[in-house]
């Protein structure tokens, strides 16, 4: 890892944990690479909706976070994103060992960086992709008191 | 209220009590009626994104619920409701004292139900629509053990 | 009507007759009001999906038209939109005399407008939601070559 | 290529003459493989927007029908396909010598089929992914007089 993707990892690590959403649920800052950023969750009851799977409104979070650390970085440091609309696509129930989000830059623009994030459930070392989850992310520059 | 819409009442409150993610991140039940269900979330700490507003997620939560419960109170109580997409735009930050998850039921069908949920930041009395939410559900009955 | 009103029914008909889609695909500049902006199409074989129904791509053809030129009625004339991104469900099939798309502005800002756009089929006077669209544009000034 | 593949080429390509919006704007069949189907379309002045770019409503035109077609290639002949959402994020201005919508299926389920498209413009050998697509279809059988 150089100089440089250390930095980003210090940023990140940095910016997630002022996230107090993370926390709250239990999310953790999986692998941090410039444009890509890995979120994961261990399914437990406090998680959950009315069946017993994950929460989908879980699911976004941290596909939200993923793709929002991916943009961060690959910003200057005084630059911060917000996301501007999101769609998400779920394909199967969410259950297993773990939740991975794994989210990516697919454009970056003067303004706007489209994200994309696909969530798996891990399960015997086996992956299933379970939700698809793409964003699009507006630069903000040091106004309305707006930085990592 | 009659007594079938007190009837909804309580299958929409037991089956939110099953939400683990409600409870986790503090969020509570609002007005319940036929096709329509607010969720309404206090901003806390615990909740943040990394520059102190509410996370998209929470929101994206919240309206989810929304949704789901306004879906769930069109039918008969052996079928259960799933999220299959959503899509969501955010108009302004989301902060203030209570953030309002206004659920709706806009279209039902055979199999897919689709609802739209408008949230508002709350602040002094005043209401600002902070997001827009949109979401297609689909019907499942008495499978894979599913049921409210 | 205001002179103001007349100056944009003035643009946005003149900005309606530079897309060629619209004319290719038959389709009519309808009621034209700051922030508001209908255009209709008559169903016929050459906007047909492979059952007859109107494709779903002419439905979506002129929703981005309507709220693209809603947008446009509510900025200076020497700014220009382009859509970022935007999401349609589908509630119902399309056929009848007239698909009507009504759009129209929801929230403007610095550099993003947000609009949504209902679809209804018009027949024998009764009117019917078959599609919802929503949508997020861009403004560009004098950029690249854009103008109205 | 197989005799199934054969039968799956020529089932697409009967429904595509049906389709009398992809004549109207002038789109082409191209390649198609079960579960994978490219649409193509060469700029002209007949789907250009206000700024001389071809019209977002075309290009999601011929995505709608690549992933539709795509759906079809992967079911029984008696089944039909109706698109019940879509979600379009668009990239960069559409120009070019030509443009390639490229449908797959990600998800097949019981009644839902979950598709992307990537569409790209083509110029001087080179292409530029330009939008991404992704939508949900409904399986139909022969009811309402839906067939291939």
């Amino acid at each position: 890892m150089s100089i440089d993707d250390d930095e980003i990892v210090q940023r990140i690590s940095a910016s997630f944990e002022k996230q107090g959403l993370m926390r709250t649920i239990g999310a953790t800052l999986g692998s941090v690479r410039p444009g890509q950023v890995e979120i994961i969750l261990t399914p437990h009851a406090g998680v959950s909706q009315q069946y017993g799977f994950v929460h989908g409104g879980a699911l976004g979070t941290i596909a939200d976070s993923a793709v929002g650390f991916s943009a961060m970085s690959l910003m200057p440091s005084d630059r911060g994103v917000l996301t501007t609309e999101c769609n998400m696509n779920f394909l199967a129930p969410a259950e297993g060992d773990r939740i991975i989000a794994r989210g990516k830059v697919v454009k970056t623009g003067r303004t706007l960086t489209f994200c994309q994030c696909e969530l798996f459930a891990k399960r015997d070392d086996q992956e299933q992709l379970i939700a698809l989850f793409t964003a699009t992310l507006i630069a903000v520059d040091g106004r309305d008191g707006i930085s990592d």
